[in-house]
């Protein structure tokens, strides 16, 4: 028999973990993830050290950006530590019966959430997903096999050997948490394939990585974060709080996929708006200014760089924004329709109608009315924790957290029917 | 610009009509609903003359069953119609509220029930699934793409026709429902690769059809129908029952997903049962003898034929019976972990212990305690309908009926809220 690689005896290991995480109850689940917690803060010296080691190997090969993310320090370990306590906080979503009825012919059916089983996460230098990954992976009742990028490696398997001691600490098979040792493109492509073992892989990262696990998966995979999000401002909004969300949708944070990328204005606002955006995204009193890429009827007002049409296909991730002055909010609908990515878009307005169509027409995981498009997030829903969030619509849409972490099966008990 | 295939050109028209679904209003889709219904019964002639050709050309070409499969009668028109009724009377899923609540900074969150888009549906040669699927797609708010295997395409194209002249009739775009011209493979590959068009494949059909489809889909694909179903009965199972159970589960239609292929039987009563199992499936007071392939401890029980390890991972779809003596409760789990396609397991039992090690530590979408693994099935389970059954664990698991073909969005609304 062939040698199975180490990246696949790894998910082999976590399958058998999975069986025995089902039945484990509740209380011990919540005290192998405050031994996990526990062992991170009393490794943090270890992890430190290695986490300079990565950052050391790091320089001049990864963007300034890549190495602040990968940077650890000692109050970043205790915000770990503290993300694991509050995912233990969280009610367990295991068990739980969502519907139970009886047939005529007696069989009783109760629908009941489940574990899903293994998850594979494929993410790249954020080593804190490291821990909340694993926490939220146990918290629901699944294994998990994470694959991080080479640049972090060491700093994650420092986070995973802590891990692990907590797990061990608290009687639970460690392999429950596996960390993938091979840092080739080779174990990423095996995750992607490795049916039967991992029951459904998330890809947490840049939009290159989602696309290949998009074109290589045969397990289950879960598409998540690209955002190419809109902000619609209607003739009858209060265009001041349109400035108010536009501004923050765009600027609080570019790099996330919750920010703006575009905005779509009414034209018998646009005279009146346009100058506002201008004045407070570019002109002197914006604190970071924003290049805006404006269409043709745009331009007509404001000054600012012609776009391009592919500037409304592009997740900008950074202080650009691309504005289009639209006849009403049909054709807003169909411009989201034919440009956005499904993530989330808001519409700025007052009039009962248009806010209608644009919450029946717009096909997003999140459409906001009067608020930003940074709303969409695990903890600014109420979740308490987020693995990421999802812009496919197969299984979970928007932010993930414990509940889209699980499945369910049916138990059908009877007294002898037979078909 | 490339011309675009007839296949994705149908997919954009569906992806157009899919938009004009939402927000048509449950009346207007049980209206369409019903003039389809109708329009297949006025035109019973011209489907049956176009069954009359697709027949004339496969015979001597598919086996005798398969023409069977694609045989139309008056009846099973008629049948077909009655389909469509059935699904127009059953409560429209979408528009449904799943949940809402208000967070701290008064943003109000509503997670809705919404349509998935567009579904393209693959499957082979049962035309009753053309209708049944163009009816489920409808009512559940799609718009759908059937692909269906060359040798029934005329009897699908009459059928099509007539489902399209009902969608006429009341005002719903005829594109709601599409059906691939091309029935070369390059149109099945062209489906599973249509991102942005199709939203969710279904493949209906045999293990060959799904595997392509796990393999080459980069669309969201719901794996369906595969089942190596087991009935384990323990030692302290009513003994004639588990016979009636395994009669059942093996013999009422051996075709089918839901059918058992094999038998687990503990050794305590392993001595006492398979002489029974003999004399029901094999001895001459067999309706239909079943070959039996048996593991070392039942041969030394009763005469049969020896098993090979691949008879335990056959899904044999035939009057055939794989048949191993286990330990215990705890082994018969650890050979259905191993074994099973996660479809449907019973366990005949009387002892509490083992029912509940069972229940939970098996892991299939319907796991049956002292009823035949046959109940598996949208209208057994109450669902009204059926669009497949789902093996996989993402979204939907077990039978999918018209909730399973939905997803849902966020509506979330505030008053100028900002992050």
């Amino acid at each position: 028999m062939e040698q199975e690689s180490t990246t696949l005896a790894l998910c082999r290991r976590a399958k058998a973990a999975s069986a025995g995480l089902i039945g484990l109850g509740e209380d011990r689940v919540n005290e192998a993830l405050l031994a996990m917690a526990e062992a991170l803060m009393a490794h943090t010296a270890e992890i430190l050290a290695a986490n300079a080691e990565d950052l050391a190997a790091a320089e001049g090969v990864i963007s300034t950006v890549m190495q602040d993310r990968l940077r650890l320090t000692e109050a970043r370990i205790e915000g770990m530590a503290e993300g694991i306590r509050a995912i233990a906080a969280l009610p367990s979503p295991v068990g739980e019966v969502l519907e139970e009825w009886e047939r005529p012919n007696g069989l009783k059916i109760v629908k009941k959430r489940v574990p899903i089983g293994v998850l594979a996460i494929i993410y790249e230098s954020r080593p804190n997903v490291t821990s909340d990954a694993a926490a939220l992976s146990l918290k629901s009742g699944n294994a998990c096999v994470l694959r991080i990028g080479k640049e972090a490696y060491r700093t994650a398997r420092a986070i995973v050997t802590a891990l692990k001691e907590g797990l061990n600490r608290a009687g639970v098979c460690e392999d429950a948490v596996g960390l993938v040792s091979d840092t080739t493109r080779q174990s990423a492509n095996e995750l992607m394939r490795a049916e039967g073992l991992v029951d459904l892989l998330i890809p947490r990262g840049g939009a290159g990585l989602i696309r290949a696990c998009v074109e290589n998966a045969t397990v289950p995979c879960l598409e998540t974060g690209t955002g190419i999000c809109h902000v619609y401002v209607d003739k009858s909004a209060d265009l001041d709080m349109a400035l108010r969300i536009l501004v923050n949708a765009k600027t609080s944070r570019p790099s996330v996929c919750n920010a703006a990328e575009v905005c779509l204005v009414h034209k018998d606002v646009a005279a009146e708006f346009l100058p506002m955006v201008k004045a407070a995204l570019v002109d002197e009193r914006a604190e970071h200014p924003v290049e805006l890429r404006l269409c043709p009827r745009s331009a007509a007002v404001i000054e600012g760089r012609a776009a391009t049409d592919k500037d409304f296909d592009t997740e900008f991730l950074d202080y650009v924004l691309a504005l289009r002055v639209v006849d009403d909010v049909t054709e807003a609908v169909s411009h989201i329709a034919k440009h956005s990515t499904h993530h989330s878009e808001a519409i700025v307005a007052t009039d009962g109608a248009a806010i209608d169509v644009f919450c029946t027409c717009v096909d997003s995981a999140a459409v906001y009315v009067n608020a930003s498009t940074r709303f969409t997030d695990g903890g600014e829903f109420g979740f308490g924790c987020e693995m990421g969030i999802s812009t496919q619509k197969l299984h979970a849409r928007g932010p993930m957290g414990l509940k889209e972490l699980t499945t369910y099966k049916y138990i059908v008990t009877g007294n002898g029917q037979i078909r």
